[in-house]
């Protein structure tokens, strides 16, 4: 199998984490995510001093590479670099895509925020290997501010034009994600997770929905399109 | 001369930015620091999204490589390496020092904050490669939070201890520079530079003081020390 339909398998389900999930502390909650099939971990907390993303970067590290799946830190590419993490998650407030490209290995993975086609393509041109596109429900996860959402037909628009794997994110729960999967991406996810007493079971169950999905695209295609 | 007395002769006053300085928009402050003679600039703003850091160290660093002078980025080390900036200023909240400096070059430069000497000397031994030191006089430089005053003999403490160039920090001014000085160690300035309306009229002045100080410690040091 090649590296990048690897990586697209790999970003099938991106779980976003949260720094008290409500499911224990937030160690054994990627590890139940990991043992439930997740292979793609991104560490986000926008509050933490980088001292503490960088240990809890280190915490999860052992837990992500037994289960041969990526870790990726928010923001911080220090943070990702010190600590050895797979990749770094950035977007339009965080440094330029190209900037970060030719400084660090090409097996670092690089994922770029957008909605925007031109800006994803220019974003793959820069370096991305893969983008974050939302908020494609909705959200709340950022402090006080409400994303619009852009729907998953704009998810499709982005994953057409882009040539990169793609996941959407906002909003995403087990009922809407075949919707997000239909459209050729994988889904990231933070609070149908993070906020589930059982998140394993939710990565069970949404992994089932998207590899159905993955599998009968057409049948999950709006009518018309 | 030495690479090491050659950082502590640029070390002797190192400028720390503010967003909004007094004197003028903050390219032009630093360009009339460096005249002035400063031979270190730390881009500070902890408010700032990466981005823009990113973007204002590339502003500055044409002008800091045209006067043979350093520039440090402010706890980012992304930012720092992206950019291409001389060195980073870390502190306690930020990546351990040791973690650094197993990832960067050998000519990028590590200062990190620390009072007490023990601290001093095993930031040494990780890798750093000065100490910034304070707050001497106490500061309200950092947000709603006024720092306990240590006193420029403390800072002689972590001068002997530690082996490095040190700068004290916090509340340095005109009037009290000299006392740094005196200890062995050169000075860090915000207020006293970024709230003037001639910065660089001040930066002169303020070597002039450590200059006469640096060539006569023993004058400086309190009665009975």
């Amino acid at each position: 199998m090649s590296r990048e339909s690897d990586l697209r398998r790999q970003l099938r389900l991106i779980v976003l984490t949260h720094p008290r999930p409500a499911g224990g502390n937030l160690v054994d909650v990627v590890a139940e995510c990991l043992e439930a099939g997740c292979r793609a971990i991104q560490l986000r907390d926008k509050q933490a001093p980088a001292a503490d993303l960088y240990r809890q970067t280190l915490d999860l590290l052992p837990l992500v590479r037994a289960h041969d799946a990526l870790l990726f830190v928010n923001d911080r590419l220090d943070v990702a670099l010190a600590a050895g993490a797979d990749g770094v998650h950035l977007g339009p407030d965080d440094i330029p895509v190209e900037a970060v490209r030719a400084r660090v290995p090409d097996t670092f993975r690089i994922g770029y925020s957008t909605d925007d086609p031109p800006v994803g393509r220019a974003a793959a041109v820069a370096g991305a290997d893969y983008l974050g596109v939302g908020a494609v429900f909705g959200t709340i996860s950022k402090v006080g501010l409400e994303d619009e959402a852009i729907g998953p037909e704009r998810v499709g628009e982005v994953v057409r034009s882009c040539g990169l794997p793609c996941v959407g994110i906002g909003g995403i729960t087990l009922e809407n994600a075949a919707a997000v999967a239909a459209q050729g991406a994988g889904v990231a996810v933070l609070g149908a997770v993070m906020q589930a007493g059982r998140p394993g079971d939710v990565v069970r169950d949404l992994l089932q929905v998207l590899s159905r999905a993955a599998d009968e695209p057409a049948a999950q295609e709006a009518p018309g399109t």
